[in-house]
């Protein structure tokens, strides 16, 4: 395989792209050197993300228009500052919130509650654009985050009835607890996702119309302000 | 976006929060560097600080008023000291008590008992306030030191009838125990607790009167001293 | 808040003394120096200190009164050496025994049991005068030791016929037994401090006389031979 | 024994072998030295090798062969890059396909289905040649990627709908998880694993006369690329 | 106090011991130095510990006495080599036994179970002897050896029919046991020490007279060889 | 006691034999240096040495020859090279066979499950020989092997349908899996290991003559190799 510098269509960067990628596949197949075979793959691997990825700028689109207009509908949410589709790091898309009151030193409930629809917003979106087999895991920082949330909600912060007042906060949950007390945590922390994922999931059955023009504005401008997702909204919602 | 110095209304002293606010943002999202939009991000979170946070001071008063009404109505309690909405570190606010008889090297059961009471009630005035979904985080280290002292009674002074007079004094509870024991002495605990929410919710929604009376002298004067306290709580009994 | 030197009542040693409370404050509400609030405190303080430690003096008394008045009266209990309330350390008071035959290398089964009931003996003694409120956590060294010995009892001895002959003396009991196992050391540890309890109790309730007597004899002369306290126990049995 | 170097039919290099095996045999058995008796054992093995390595060579095409296969018919499988039965490191052969939309920074719900199918597709193969009696532990890693690919859909990716939402990115699942909700997790893996096996064996069943074809291509070539095996399948099919 | 050196019946040597019990009684109860007090106490234990050994030799009789004859009349017990009750270490008597044939590279079942009877042996002399109260706590050496042997009956050697052939010879057996199989192995340990120790029961029940002879000899002459056991034995068989 | 240098039958070697049996001796009752009653010891010891071992040749004559036969008759599995009773090392004697096809890289269900057999082979010609009773720790080392391979046929190559197709091939197996998941596991695995046991048992007892011709074989010449043995098994057959 020949790729003589200045190609058209494959400059420098692509060269070095092409062999970082050749570099990767031989050291995922665990090989010591990068060899022709793994150039090759890097070529012929080349010419499919092109094309694929706006499937995946839609996939988040849709993901990112999810938690924002879940937090935008849901009482007791934070505000939203923007919304992107722009890849930073691991991430392929963002929404950012404000802040809690008091800059988030103090929580309740209510807002606790709220977060966790809008962290389920994005997956609930991808599932009903693509179907079941759609969801990415995209969402898994999500379902971690909301995990995390609702577990401190179960045995830090005293907000499930059946598990009570009892509080870990001294971290270690596994030591300190019983079986059958861990098992009832389970169930608990399964209960507020499980609600927390219906309640997204009406939010954004009933405004599918909104979730769409504002998954469209995002693949236009890639970037929209607070009060731009929130023009959006108000629009999807005059019909 | 632009701040001059000496803008009326904003000091050198904003503009080091605010450069500070963006800081904390930037490395909040994971950037390496404060960009223009951690810097806005900053400026619009904070009108939001300045109007909310009466919101924060009228729960931490009546936090702090709850957890103060509860040590003065309860038999066995430690007498209170100072109630303070003033923040400090962590904490929005404060009740000192005096130790117990000896300095706190000997307690027995009625005041501890008491002091669960006590700890509890400052979750208790925040729900009958701003209801259920008003529970802020803030009590949660109440809720962790209640949990110790209750597990401390249960399974150091064999306070607990069902667990019996086993001491675990020697650390490590979770290794000295069984799957059994340790699913009982789960039981005790989340009793002695639920117990002491009980009390503090039946002493504060008889008092509701003082717990007003209480909350508001704090918003008022920021920090009572104990007679202060002692003659609110009289003066707001005597209709 | 002024004192001044020499203020009647008030000598060096008392004014190092608040210092050393004041700084014990601080460090308790994790202040980095000593302020005016809490020199204030510990003025505060001091005077409750003086009169409280009276009824702490009475705890006691009969707590070890509890222990020695066991001690005398159980058949393969270790002679009483000398009882106390003079503090020692963390103990507020002590009673030493003789160690069993042949100083200790080797125990049997009804000294063991002895000892438990002995090791109940303060713990008994504060209920039966103070009720099960006023039971001070003094007693948590005592039932530590107790479950200590009761688990070896079980677990090394091989001295229950539920559990068997099986002996975990090469430490590391959890990770030896199965949940079965441990399930049912514990029901076995807990059966022989219940027994223990229930003797101590028998005897002292049968004995209150005497307890008095020793108590009161402590309360005066603060320590007691083992000969002293056996002239009393004699004297408290002749009505 | 004796071996002269230049004897026919062993080289220098088959004596240094031979000198290898020899070793490796000491060494299996605990010995500090090779022995006459380790030659005499590395000698006489030799000749077993050579004649065997037939069935092995075939397993492996029939291994391969049905990864490749799979691959091909699954919708939603990543497309085959090549397949090759010459051993590298510890595989004895292998099948590349080119990775998913985007690189593998993203993946859905159907690829990584399809993924299972594919893993499952070497296993189902050799015992459809061979019987279960004939299973190598080949499959082993394909396995163990496969296991690992089951458990993240169910514990990252909330993809079980008896498990629930709840994400346990953070790693660490045996801490986490109570002991309850562990054997759910096992028993939704399982199930992932068990359709998977049975999806590939579908598709093998039916296609039995394209996986000839694919093995005796790969015995015959040793290496073909994704091109060439899409032409045997399709040539496969025609009948 | 006063201690004159060269007091009669008070030694150099008494005077070093009696220094050496108070230091040893200081460090018992946490002080720094020793003080009068301590010696008193040293003094006044001084006059029990010579009585009272008696009792502690007679019971040490009886209890090598036991191993020493539940070893001769079991088949398959390794032959008794010597019996002794001069203390050495922190043993207080002891029974060595010639190893079984081979040096100790190899035992079987019989001579395993046989060896479970003789380390019951010194227990159940104990209790034939004293009652179950005076069993003392020299046997938990005896019940810890057993229980190890019993173990590896169990979980290396595949001894039980219920544990089966299963072997965790590579240590470690509590990681590599489920809690299930570990309770099977708990309660097969167990029988195994029942039925050793009701063996051992059988023997020297019947063989009381030769156990008493046995015993009262080495009270005489502290050490007795194999042979003249046996001849004892013999001779408390005559009758 | 003392033995003169030159002492018919008592020769140098001997001498330090003797010293050093009594080193072993000294050291296994935590003595700090040789006493004469060690040496007394080792010298009675010595003589039931000599005597004893034909028995333990005779057991591991059966032992090596019980591995040998299994492996001869068993389909599946590997060749015999060679029997041995010399011991070496730890092992009183060995039983070698030619590794699998390839070399070992590769194993298959078959011999895999044919290997079981012939490790439970020693095991089996014991208890034929000497009943239950006698059965040696020797096969300890054999139940081992035989364990950790069928735990890797259930945990990492899938070979269990209870089990399913879970691997887990990274290690830590208590880690990953549920208690009911490992419970599962150990039935299976002493499924495996019962099978094995009966399979053995089977050829053993069918083929009794050939097992003593063999085992009688290894006691007159010690060192058998593949092809002597497979003479006289088929000569043991022609009966």
């Amino acid at each position: 395989m020949t790729i003589a510098r200045g190609t058209p269509g494959f400059s420098g960067a692509d060269l070095a792209n092409l062999v970082n990628d050749a570099a990767l596949k031989a050291s995922r197949v665990g090989a010591n050197a990068v060899g022709m075979d793994h150039l090759e793959y890097a070529k012929d691997s080349e010419r499919k993300s092109v094309v694929m990825s706006d499937r995946s700028r839609k996939m988040t689109a849709y993901h990112e228009g999810g938690h924002a207009l879940v937090a935008i509908l849901t009482d007791g949410a934070n505000p939203v500052h923007k919304a992107t589709i722009v890849p930073r790091g691991n991430a392929l898309g963002m929404v950012t919130q404000f802040p809690g009151e008091d800059g988030g030193l103090e929580q309740s409930r209510k807002p606790m509650l709220a977060a966790l629809d809008v962290l389920m917003g994005g997956r609930v979106a991808e599932e009903l654009m693509f179907g079941e087999a759609g969801v990415t895991t995209g969402p898994s920082s999500d379902l971690s985050q909301a995990t995390q949330l609702a577990t401190d909600m179960v045995t830090k912060y005293g907000m499930s009835k059946r598990v009570g007042l009892v509080s870990y906060d001294d971290g270690g949950r596994a030591a300190a607890m019983s079986g059958s007390m861990a098992a009832l945590v389970d169930e608990e922390v399964k209960a507020l996702l499980d609600k927390a994922y219906s309640n997204a999931r009406t939010i954004l059955t009933a405004h599918s119309r909104e979730l769409h023009a504002l998954a469209n504005a995002l693949l236009k401008h890639e970037t929209l302000s607070g009060d731009q997702i929130k023009k959006i909204v108000s629009a999807g919602r005059w019909f």
